[in-house]
């Protein structure tokens, strides 16, 4: 049994839908069971949503999920249709008929219980079930969406439920690569790669696969294959690392220039200053990305973090309130920087690694304004401006 | 307690939700409950159709209707965002969540049982609940739509369910004029009008109310007051014939050009022929208007029928099969007719208006192809291009 996600781009027109279908219909004719989801068709949310701004200014988040969850409708029984040409039985479902059940956080809710029977009875006639990617019903039977990157949730919890053999999570691109391509023109698609590193590539702004379904998948073990839906190749196969895997000391090189860097100046050096100052930021349900905290100087340090771009606003007014009650000096934010970082699981055991990436950057200029480093990642915060040249030469330099 | 029921032309584009919006939230601060209806906005379902035909062209029921109720989940979800800026708190609900339990008959279900428990906890509340017109979930728990016109049928079916006062259908015309306005400059506003002859004036090609809609209401005592959504002025009321109600003779002219007549020659004048034909026409799902049979010559008849322009392939298709069983010699179709109808309920006490109908056209030198008559209605079919020329006659010669 196999689960295929097809994403906005993959159903992007009526053609691509009409491809789609035609190579559903081929793996079921090879004799496989599929299960299929999808995304909405093209700009089709983006569209939504810039409709819902011009209506409303309050946009309560239940309404948010009802309008958007009206995307995947339209996809899905599109190819329903497009497969029933082919001679293919499919029954559409949403996220509530296919049993996602999600918790009532509206717009970002998080899956609690899958209750697949009817996609089950479905596979059991010999039909194929077509489900909504991104959306669920809550235990209080409201509409509810996954955020960003849902659909490949979606995909990866049903693998999962089913019990299928695998995921193919199918997109735009024909795979995860070494580097961003249009940045590194040399750079080459990885065959397989641990969970783990895809995580750290997920979290540092490669953009292939969403951060919640590499997890999803990581924590019950179901192998994805990312591949093309435009070219249909073999993609990478990111599964559990095993001795087949090449140990590379750095698999990947990422780098992310949609987050800002938000600095509180002047905080006085106490236990208890930074809980403060993080708790704020939690509680405005703001994901804090790196964080920073300078040696002390005369009892007073400085705090630096970044978060996406989005949550800028939000979070340089909870820096504003919080900073009088800390008692620190000033906060601003910094739109200006990017982030570089390298991933491998076989970083764990080469501690030249670090010093070979500060090297590098050092010998093409470049400043490094912060530092944070896992198991199998090291990043850096730099200017904006710095970043290609950055992920060439690093490239270069690990010899990828 | 109204419910109020806005179309397609009603929620047609930003400006139009928020001003229904508006118009909603005032009826709640007048102290009143209100329950909301919706079609899909504007031209979407239209849109949708067409997209449908381009991706397929088997295009199975149900999932013609699972993509086209994702219409109403737009409209209804981004009129509460609309309602909520005005300080309104309102819940949008699918055909599903507001209990619209119908048969499987995809793509023109019947309704078989209410169950708005929702609607009524959203309402103790103080909440107003949307809901998306047109659609409710089958008994297997599939997503029906309940064909043309079906979002009236809805309104009419929430108001008899929730025990509402009245419903209010909310057009893109001021009321029921006493011809179409388009044609009779001169036509006015009817205010009263009895559910029967609402019933013939929307069997015969009046557009204001679907026909299936005032069934509801007239098998459950719903009075339904059809209004502007653009002047908001007062429109007309469909309700029980009362005593204040004028009797006139004729109340409404309406004319249909959207028929075509389909005969079938040579027909052996024989017990059990025209119900072998019509089991037929019938089996094929098909709604046959008006029926006339010839007097029969040499123990042959013909025998002509109207159905609406969509079914003359397949009205074609079933004379052609059925033709040579019965021993007919020939079938056409004639698509170049329209039917003109008087319809009063003073009529039925008035023997005269057959005769005065028949006279008025032949003085307009208008040839009468086909005539059929109810207790308050006088159909009559004639040449296409002769029929704005008759209605503005019939205008004239009943005095409206």
């Amino acid at each position: 049994m196999i689960v295929q996600k097809f994403g906005g781009t993959s159903v992007g027109d009526v053609d691509r839908i009409k491809a789609v279908a035609d190579h559903v219909a081929r793996t079921v004719r090879t004799g496989n069971q599929v299960v299929v989801v999808v995304s909405a068709m093209g700009k089709t949310t983006d569209d939504l949503i810039r409709l819902s701004k011009e209506v409303s200014e309050t946009r309560p988040g239940r309404e948010l999920d009802m309008l958007l969850t009206s995307g995947e409708r339209i996809s899905m029984a599109l190819l329903c249709m497009a497969l029933a040409d082919l001679g293919v039985s499919a029954l559409s479902f949403t996220g509530s008929q296919a049993g996602i059940i999600t918790d009532t956080d509206h717009t970002k809710a998080k899956i609690v219980e899958m209750r697949p029977n009817r996609l089950l009875e479905t596979l059991a006639e010999g039909k194929v079930p077509v489900v909504a990617g991104f959306q669920g019903v809550s235990l209080e039977k409201d509409v509810t969406t996954l955020g960003r990157g849902g659909s490949d949730t979606t995909a990866v919890a049903l693998a999962s439920a089913l019990g299928a053999d695998y995921c193919e999570i199918y997109t735009d691109v024909s795979g995860v690569f070494t580097a961003d391509p249009r940045v590194v023109p040399n750079a080459h698609k990885i065959l397989k790669i641990s969970f783990e590193e895809m995580l750290e590539l997920a979290a540092s702004g490669g953009r292939v696969l969403a951060l919640r379904s590499v997890e999803f998948a990581r924590n019950f073990h179901v192998p994805v294959h990312v591949r093309s839906s435009f070219t249909w190749e073999p993609g990478t196969w990111v599964q559990e690392e095993d001795e087949t895997m090449e140990q590379a000391v750095v698999s990947a090189i990422s780098h992310d220039t949609g987050e800002v860097k938000v600095t509180i100046t002047g905080v006085p050096d106490r236990p208890g200053v930074a809980a403060r100052v993080f708790r704020e930021v939690a509680n405005r349900g703001i994901n804090v990305d790196m964080i920073v905290q300078n040696t002390s100087t005369d009892g007073l340090t400085d705090i630096s973090f970044t978060v996406p771009n989005y949550e800028m606003k939000v979070a340089l007014e909870v820096m504003q309130s919080v900073a009088p009650e800390v008692g620190a000096r000033d906060s601003y934010a910094d739109s200006g920087i990017g982030r570089v970082s390298l991933i491998g699981a076989g970083m764990k055991s080469h501690p030249g690694v670090t010093a070979t990436m500060f090297e590098t950057l050092a010998k093409e200029g470049i400043n490094i304004e912060m530092i944070s480093t896992s198991a199998i990642r090291i990043s850096c915060v730099v200017r904006q401006e710095d970043v290609e040249k950055a992920v060439k030469a690093l490239h270069e330099a690990f010899e990828l």
